[in-house]
């Protein structure tokens, strides 16, 4: 009996986990003992991946000498119509038993840890068994040494970018504020001043805005190494989505399961920074980290054992890790949202009298310090330098020349629907929370839809009068506006308001 | 624009998941910003679930006008060819908080458990909520006071049956022992002494038989609250499958996500353990701990830990304990699998000359020991009542009035494809791995297939020449019994022989 089965494209698109799909009279089927929910062993032209089965009912769309693969799986294989695949159970993956000793409380090392990724890689670990791995490290779960471990076979699994012992500088944000989206003009100053700064930025993992999908709004992300080497060799920056190269490529499938998960982890975050920060050819890094009540670092404390963890393990992998902590107390700039947030980065960019202060100071601090970690400019005025080189235009210029680089630079445009949010009384702004801001921005679409999100009309601090508008929501469709408009009106701690005496 | 669809089934088996299809161009899709893998809540006359979104490409098996729902999102919302739902974002599943709180190492109270049950109960939870939820409460994460109510939240989400102030006894054992299959056998002495014992057994959870699955080879186990009331008034006892019942429900969910994961938890064990001890009414109850460095419980130290934290969640709900530590070191009988383990209770029971010693011990010892908690018994009296039970053949003749109440009982078979393995050299058997033959079992098909898995042919302590059979394979697949062979020949641990000196 043939262990074979013909293989036909299902049409059905299951995101990033593999499904194949069987008639349940087929021979396979029973002959294997395959059951809806087994998993499967898929083999063909050298190639091989773990499927999930579901099953599909006599008479339906499937024939009974056909197996049908989810766009995942048919992309893992590489498969052509008609392709003859063969069907098994696969061996329990090696590593679903490290999952399981970390899930119990013991420690990894770095063979455990490559394991896992190769596995993650290869398709082999089920989005169960990632779900499992997510959370075994959430919270503090994972030492330094293992911290320092995971970083390495996650850059280890890919590519390092070789910039022939120059100085490169890198910078990153601890997320979990909206709108602070000052990478694209901290990049701008720091290669106006002359220096290499290659950088990489994921999409959004829980937050309505990543910077990939910020800056893709105005130019193309989704560039190769080849492409992002010149690039960088033409302009001295870049901005690129790193999912696009194969810098740490595990960190993009730890991200698809972290994203619903709503989880995160000191030690994956660590590592997911690090890895690739070590991968893009990064000397000296910068790591800002917006701390407040509502943002992803909630504390002084949780940032020093944050920053504590990077240095540490920045250190064991031969990385020079500077520490920044900024206010992370309210979202920043006006955006919330991809264009939106590219509408601020512009603004500011451009000296425009609608510019938002507290952007260009961020982004300037940040540059300044970076600044002063290169050699070319004198201890303590790197600030100084940073802001000559944007208010002379020079970091215009650079912004500009890294996006034709890129593929060609776009306005961001704005969304079709919109709606003005209003005070019910009258009072002072004193809170903003981000996390609710956020949720309504993503609600309203962002990140998928690029023009949805929030615009923030008035600061914490200000003045405003019953029946004033607070902020707006835009979405690209009404359904979207819709349910981003009633969990707003159902929750009152949006934007604080204290009462006028 | 209307947000409802006519259904059709799918005629996909996704297992428990529910999986909503529609095609890419639906005006649905489009309007709400659907894509691949979101999460969408589906209402239909007062019932609704949140279902994973699988897209069909255009020009596939599904209209642009039908929303096609897997097999199992159709029975949850009881749906009817060309009924009309409504779709919607559904709101982030309150309990997805508690989740994640327990994951980054907080603790958690009654009512966060009751939600995460709630939310499980309703489908209202992902496949990978669940999965950090196990995970979270993974080996000893979950302490003394979360277990007592995770215990009670369990419980409150069935139904408790009430036997009127009588005394009911009842059995667990904690598993990881292959073919220890005591609980036919206690049950039928237990009853045949006059009291009462409503045995529920849960399937296999990751062993290759649990009692359920053994005793389905007899007589039919999926009985309602009704029927097990009946057969325990006719018959003093029952053996039938929990989940066929309303009592505890949410651990067949828990157990259909630690199945592919493998994973046990100290809290969720004893909570799964007394939740369906307190739902059927029990109030004296014996837990039995088979202890051996290859079985589920590794030491006597482990034991201790695990039989205090029975113990005292027991006596916080008002249910009195006892333990039983017995010997984990090597399989019991001579079957692993369902229909095999049912041949070997079947022949303590008629008390033949092939009846397996150490089970007829292991189950007298335990039937002895609920006899001592009981009155009518002298103290330590009980084993000798439960041997003339046996012996006399009261107990075989309980049994089958037990198996024609549950609706009449039948003979085991073997399966068709069989396999002996050898010894490949002449020694003395030291040890058996219970997780490898049990892994061999699960291979050969067990316990989905029941006549498939392992029959011993020889017992620790016995010398054995080389080329002798060791132990048998049986599959009802010429596939599995390949696999489960091929992984024994890769294995020297499974039975392990002292060399001939």
């Amino acid at each position: 009996m043939s262990d074979t089965l013909a293989l036909i494209p299902a049409g059905i698109d299951t995101y990033r986990q593999p499904v194949v799909y069987m008639n349940e009279d087929c021979h396979i089927c029973r002959s294997e003992g395959f059951a809806a929910e087994t998993r499967i062993r898929i083999d063909l032209k050298g190639r091989w991946i773990v499927a999930t089965l579901n099953v599909v009912a006599r008479g339906g769309w499937l024939a009974v000498d056909r197996a049908a693969l989810s766009a995942s799986a048919w992309a893992a294989l590489g498969a052509r119509e008609g392709d003859s695949a063969r069907f098994s159970h696969p061996e329990p993956p090696a590593s679903a038993s490290a999952i399981r000793a970390k899930a119990y409380g013991g420690t990894l090392d770095r063979a455990a840890f490559a394991g896992i990724i190769r596995d993650t890689l290869d398709n082999r670990l089920s989005d169960l068994d990632l779900a499992a791995f997510i959370t075994a490290c959430a919270g503090d779960r994972l030492d330094r040494q293992e911290t320092v471990a995971l970083t390495r076979a996650m850059q280890a699994a890919g590519e390092t970018l070789d910039w022939g012992g120059a100085l490169v500088l890198d910078k990153h944000c601890v997320g979990g504020l909206p709108g602070n989206r000052t990478t694209p003009i901290v990049v701008a100053i720091v290669a106006a001043a002359g220096h290499l700064i290659p950088k990489t930025s994921s999409r959004a993992i829980t937050s309505p805005a990543g910077t990939a999908d910020t800056m893709e709004v105005m130019a193309p992300v989704a560039l190769d190494a080849a492409a992002l080497r010149r690039v960088v060799r033409e302009t001295g920056g870049c901005i690129v989505w790193g999912g696009g190269l194969n810098l740490s490529p595990a960190d993009d499938h730890f991200i698809r399961i972290e994203r619903p998960l709503d989880f995160d982890s000191t030690g994956q975050m660590v590592a997911s920074v690090l890895s690739k920060k070590a991968a893009v050819g990064a000397t000296r890094v910068l790591i800002d980290m917006p701390v407040g009540p509502t943002a992803k670092v909630r504390s002084v404390r949780a940032a020093e054992g944050l920053g504590a963890r990077l240095v540490s393990v920045g250190e064991a992998i031969g990385l020079q890790v500077s520490l920044h902590q900024s206010d992370g107390s309210a979202p920043v700039g006006r955006g919330i949202g991809p264009a939106l947030e590219a509408m601020d980065v512009l603004a500011v960019l451009r000296r425009g009298p609608d510019a938002p202060e507290d952007l260009r100071a961020r982004a300037l601090d940040l540059a300044g310090k970076l600044l002063d970690l290169a050699p070319g400019t004198k201890a303590g005025q790197g600030r100084a330098r940073a802001e000559t080189l944007l208010d002379s235009g020079a970091a215009e210029a650079k912004f500009m020349a890294i996006c034709a680089a890129q593929g060609g630079f776009r306005e961001p445009v704005s969304a079709p629907h919109r709606l003005e949010m209003t005070a019910q009384s009258p009072g002072t702004l004193t809170t903003i929370d981000n996390r609710v801001i956020a949720r309504i921005a993503k609600l309203a679409g962002a990140p998928r839809q690029k023009t949805a999100g929030v615009r923030l009309l008035t600061r914490v601090g200000a003045k405003v009068e019953r029946g004033q508008s607070l902020y707006e929501i835009h979405a690209e469709t009404p359904g979207e506006l819709a349910y981003a408009q009633a969990y707003a009106a159902a929750r009152t701690s949006v934007l604080t308001l204290s009462e006028v005496p």
